[in-house]
């Protein structure tokens, strides 16, 4: 099957979506109102003591699907991965059902409803649990993650049954409030919830960003990561370098050592095979690249870099997105605050990570990353004692854009943003959809609303309000495509 | 003028020291009375707070030298260097003499009053500022580091005193309570009492230790230190690795590799030139190492070293005392916590050593420094920005042997312990040895009396009793073999 051809797609607005269009313009106060609410709630997941806001929060949103109809069911989820002791529950997960009809297609839409910690000390503009508009930007923590978008979706659902329309398909809700603490017990949820996406076709999240701020995306995967630590000792204790320098082989000679053999000085990863595995870029991949609206002399003034490794749009995309790359995060053990301290560091732990692509298998790359570091520190016939461990392993997510609910994506934006969006990919990690997939097999995709300046988990987070607004027609749409595509002569295999 | 020959020097005490140890012997337990006073002040320098409790000790110090007919001065140190403020003054600085009769020469002791802090919850057995005797040890904050050393030289000039004996030279103190913050003001004052050292011939420091538990020491060297940073910048601030791995220039790559271009794995030092200018080992020097008592099996056991660089005595003691070596302690600016952190690091610091030994000359080695790093960087063609800067730059310092004080120090040593001293240098930089030198121009000798065992800054501090009372009578027959030195036969020149 070959790629879509999104330029084929009409971009007119059918009548319905007129109506839908229409309702939510008229109703946009109505809709920064409600999110002005949500964002008042600091359910923040870091700080244990405020554990029960997110609680609160659940119930609110619980009470906003109960009022267009949907069953809503509350599920405690096992404390299990709590990190803050048992005594400490974790907040209900809300799942949710609009629509039981098995002649139609069912979109399951996952979201998250805490946020992460936000002080107006820490240099925001504007109380950040005060949603607080300025030039058509929506300032406030959890506009854009991820409460702007929950809302989003809620009123595209609530558009359609404001204006007495059918939905066009079914609407399920997985909405969970302890994303940014690790979605403790959501993975155990999944497993003992198998019944709620038996019937789920495709599962729809909108928990990141653009990669521009004017021109919509759909993400496609993300990298996975294996993180190690690589501990060298030489003796029990920290010693005096004045008392012992000169006859001790130290662990930080060994371990700057083997840090070194990692990467050389144009990024390349120096462990044998570790390239073996990596998908070859097809031809049709590669035509993706070059419509994507990524300035990267922009991005690299933004971060204050002189150079990057690369030199073009699709050579940086390419090696954020879609090849592994390693990271040297840094050493514990060593002496790290400012200023001197003449000691010979007993123990030190370097830390890297190796971002992770198809087709690498996480086994295969932990025995590479093993052997290589043992290889180089055998050769120093050192006397010190080498400890390697893989203590993180996600693997990456990729979607098969081929399936119908990208396709009903692109059409959707095509419609309300009037142009086609870049499909991209997120060079970091996120386990949510490769868990989704993992465990429910079922497609899925990322939908983002948010514009790449939103700033997630920074200060002055904001959304645009027109994303905000055409976030739930985008949505609406959506879900029209789906059930077109689904019912009429546009029927396309998933995968 | 070849080595002292010390196994011809007399090992029998004269009549006067008889009657001096005897008197020694008697008054022991006065003498741990007074250590035991001295050691409940606690006279911390570190804590700011405790500050006052400084200027307490040098009263009561003030008072032991008055009471001996000592003329003594409270000099008022400026607080130039003063680390806390300029509102919490110096404590003063005691100069002290006895004897002004210019046919003898001047012998100046110097000492400090202040200690480390120490806490009982640290790990002490016993309360740190009470003294207890346990097994012949005398357990206590300062014990050994220096209120030992220093009431030792006053308990052997006042039995001079209580005995009628005519003080064989004329002796001076310099004691000061900055030392272990760093001894603010002490390099002013010594440029501004001049005076107070035109006569004096002899410096001696009693604030070290032996290189063994039980064989005495003479301290004729230390090593100098120069510390540098090597900072790396890649952008301006920290970045996700998930996000930017793979397009960056990291900072951390360009600064293991810089650490490892440093040294290699037999911890030979790769900077081109380094060695250059280190003093060629001597025959004579050599034969002073062959009687140490430094086992250096136990050495190795007790820090928990698998195996040292060298195998041999000589050869562990030449590249501790000699040889300059080379030291890493650490980044600054990575990531140092326990745990996992997906960051690459803006900006980092590497923090490194190179221990100087004569006659290698500080301006010559940050040039060396700086060219090799920049070479190694050069290399690596990294856009990032790289600043190389010698942030410590302390000289070694080197005793001539030969000189009259050292064989003064032989014969009471012999007298006293019935052995030979260990002569034996420090691998770390004891500031003040040179500084004296440098301003002064006098000969400068350490002539410690605490054991390798007694923990100096660490928990359970504690001078062996034997030693202690000891340290009076070998302090008391170096006087006096100062003075026959001087006016006998054995008369040496000085140099």
């Amino acid at each position: 099957m070959p790629l879509l051809d999104v330029s084929k797609s009409s971009s007119h607005p059918s009548d319905d979506e007129q109506k839908i269009f229409q309702y939510i313009d008229h109703h946009q106060d109505t809709f920064v109102q409600s999110l002005s609410e949500w964002v008042a709630v600091e359910s923040d997941s870091i700080q244990p003591h405020l554990r029960g806001n997110i609680t609160e929060m659940v119930k609110i949103a619980a009470n906003s699907l109960q009022a267009l109809g949907a069953t809503v069911e509350l599920k405690n989820v096992s404390s299990q991965d709590e990190p803050y002791g048992q005594n400490l529950s974790l907040p209900p997960v809300i799942l949710a059902e609009l629509g039981k009809d098995t002649a139609k297609p069912t979109v399951c839409f996952y979201g998250h409803l805490d946020v992460m910690p936000a002080k107006k000390e820490d240099g925001w503009k504007t109380d950040p649990y005060t949603l607080t508009e300025m030039d058509g930007k929506l300032y406030g923590r959890g506009a854009t993650d991820n409460k702007g978008p929950v809302l989003a979706w809620i009123n595209a659902v609530g558009t359609f049954i404001a204006l007495n329309m059918t939905l066009p398909v079914n609407v399920k809700f997985l909405l969970e409030g302890m994303e940014e603490a690790g979605s403790h017990g959501l993975e155990d949820l999944l497993k003992e919830n198998e019944g709620f996406f038996s019937d789920v076709m495709y599962i729809v999240i909108s928990d990141n960003i653009w990669l521009s701020n004017k021109k919509p995306a759909l993400t496609y995967g993300t990298r996975g990561n294996a993180a190690f630590f690589v501990e060298v000792e030489c003796c029990k204790k920290d010693l005096h370098s004045g008392s012992f320098g000169g006859i001790i082989h130290e662990a930080m000679f060994d371990l700057v050592a083997l840090l070194d053999s990692l990467v050389d000085s144009s990024g390349r990863i120096l462990i044998p095979g570790i390239y073996d595995d990596v998908a070859n870029v097809t031809n049709e991949e590669m035509k993706l690249y070059a419509p994507i609206d990524f300035n990267f002399e922009e991005h690299k003034a933004n971060i204050g870099v002189k150079e990057f490794l690369y030199k073009t749009k699709e050579d940086i995309l390419l090696n954020l997105w879609r090849n592994p790359s390693l990271s040297i995060h840094g050493i514990e053990g060593a002496f790290s605050e400012p200023g001197i301290k003449t000691v010979i560091p007993s123990k030190v732990i370097g830390k890297f990570s190796i971002r992770q692509v198809p087709n690498m298998n996480l086994p295969t790359v932990e025995s590479q990353v093993k052997e290589h570091l043992k290889r180089v520190f055998s050769k120093r016939n050192s006397p010190n004692k080498l400890t390697v461990s893989m203590q993180v392993a996600a693997k990456p997510w990729i979607a098969n854009i081929k399936n119908l609910q990208y396709e009903a994506a692109r059409r959707a934006i095509k419609t309300v943003f009037q142009q086609d969006p870049d499909m991209i990919r997120d060079g970091s990690t996120i386990p949510v959809a490769r868990m989704f997939e993992d465990i429910t097999k079922k497609s899925v995709m990322m939908f983002p609303i948010g514009a790449a300046d939103d700033g997630e988990h920074s200060q002055n987070e904001k959304i645009n309000r027109l994303n905000y607004i055409n976030g739930a027609k985008v949505f609406a749409s959506f879900l029209l495509e789906i059930s077109k595509l689904h019912s009429g002569s546009n029927l396309m295999t998933t995968s």
